[in-house]
């Protein structure tokens, strides 16, 4: 996975928007469709794409699928960003 | 300008490099050519693609434009990133 494809797929609002989402936890994809005014496929989409890019994880519990923030990813990102600011340091005391 | 053109901007690995060399400090065109095996014209189109994206910002000195990163949008990105990983309070304390 490259941070190419990481950044494309934050390019779009929606899916920014689902990241937003699970930020407070896990949720299946209905519960994720419930939250936008948009369809099962247009969110199946935009999950396949965020999954690819690494910044969610899939885990299967009994009959649905819980999608999660991916924070190993995420935390790699904010690293490069803060790499960049100087910032690097700082971040990785915590 | 948009996060979306941000994003964008920072799908492309040249543009990240080029980031990642203005780290150290402002550097005109002629001087970030000088460090890739790319031709003036690309530079220019991705500095342009840069500055757009609200990434980098650019100071006449004399005949020469310096480019250089824009801290505070690279800190709002940041930002972003570390409410979705709850980080947020320990970023801010910085």
């Amino acid at each position: 996975m490259s941070i190419q494809v990481t950044f494309h797929a934050l390019s779009d609002p929606t899916r920014r928007a689902i990241l937003s989402l699970l930020q407070s936890g896990p949720l299946n994809a209905q519960q994720i469709v419930d939250r936008f005014d948009i369809t099962n496929a247009t969110v199946s989409h935009h999950l396949s794409i965020l999954k690819k890019a690494g910044l969610i994880i899939d885990d299967k519990q009994g009959k649905y699928i819980y999608y999660e923030l991916n924070t190993s990813v995420l935390d790699e990102i904010i690293g490069w960003f803060s790499s960049l600011t100087g910032k690097k340091e700082e971040q990785n005391e915590k």
